[in-house]
């Protein structure tokens, strides 16, 4: 954790003290070894961040004065469409995304994502949230993206997708694409990144009729966790 | 698998023809549900790559016709040096060095890596050839990462860092650096990646003084995997 996140159904006394009691007590105690009179990083769930200083700490919880004078950082200039990944994927596509402070992460299905992966506990909202959180605790950030899922590929792209772009150039990555992600004018996009296996040639071209341009991630078949995160650090 | 590997001491009956009787034969029968006559693309492990008709298959194993008529695809045109990262990441981190076609990957101690992680089984080298291999399958990769350890921070930047270099840059990531990895001149390169928390500032000192520059990957903390990832993605 590089910063503590606190949340507005803590235990505040007033709008600068706080008292927190659980595992990130602990964590201020015996992972940070803080003792009282120091300072240390917070930010407010949704709010802006600064500086704590611990009032006390023992065994039983610690005791914050609250300093949030900082605005979060600014998103990541891509949003995501992101073909659902299996199961095994997802706490970590859900911490990347987190890191990299994506504002939008559309999880959509598309002809290689196999129905069952809809049905994971891991995309039921406290486990989402633990997997963001995970992130943005390393990566200093106090918003969480917000996650979107859509079910249906083809009412997707058809109604929603232009709306979802509003006005942003919109690139699906596809093997063997002409143009590299790299090469693409800066600013900001969406993003479409397929599963494993990637986009069938039906999703492709309606995708591209509608509104998005085909790219390349460089020249090799790359896993999903691992195209995603390319795709982001291409968009620093 | 999007390439079946194959070995040298496969059951190779000549030079072109090979049976395969164990998880392979599975894959290429009950994944891909391949037939007889059908081609399937194969790699030979160091070696070169290309198309295998099938013989003949059934429960007990399958026989290839190869063909390895194409190169492997080129190398990344960055080394790594990588500070040991946690067991828990080793597997992803093999995967990823493979996926992308890292030639050499540097795994070295810092001040921030615990002892322990050095004992860990993932490093074991049955252990990293499994993991190597399940990035090269993916990227159709058929050449894998050279993986070397260096077990002492100093010895190593002081005595090997310039020969690994050879006429290279090395550039040593390090948060708040003035420069973007993104922005430096293109080219082959030596990239240095800390560990959780970073390099301290008197790795960060020597490896300047040696040969290194200092560059960011961005403005936020990233975790290992995903700052590795993020730093083969700028090399692309």
């Amino acid at each position: 954790m590089n910063l503590i996140l606190l949340r507005p159904d803590d235990a505040w006394s007033d709008p600068e003290r706080v008292r927190l009691m659980d595992h990130r007590a602990d964590h201020i105690r015996l992972q940070l070894k803080a003792e009282a009179g120091q300072s240390i990083r917070v930010g407010l769930w949704g709010g802006c961040q600064g500086l704590a200083e611990i009032v006390n700490l023992d065994a039983t919880g610690v005791s914050l004065l609250v300093r949030l004078d900082q605005p979060p950082p600014p998103r990541h200039r891509f949003d995501i469409v992101l073909a659902l990944p299996r199961p095994k994927m997802l706490r970590r596509i859900f911490r990347t995304a987190a890191e990299f402070g994506v504002a939008h992460l559309h999880l959509i299905n598309t002809a290689r994502v196999e129905k069952s992966y809809w049905q994971s506990p891991l995309l039921k909202p406290a486990k989402v949230v633990e997997a963001l959180q995970a992130g943005m605790e390393r990566s200093r950030d106090t918003v969480a993206p917000q996650v979107h899922e859509h079910r249906r590929f083809r009412p997707f792209v058809e109604d929603q997708l232009k709306e979802i772009c509003a006005g942003r150039p919109c690139w699906i990555t596809d093997q063997g694409a002409p143009l590299a992600l790299e090469a693409v004018p800066a600013g900001n996009a969406v993003v479409m990144v397929g599963p494993e296996g990637g986009f069938v040639p039906f999703e492709i071209e309606l995708a591209c009729d509608t509104i998005a341009k085909q790219v390349h991630l460089g020249g090799r078949t790359l896993s999903v966790d691992t195209a995603l995160t390319t795709a982001l650090a291409l968009g620093l």
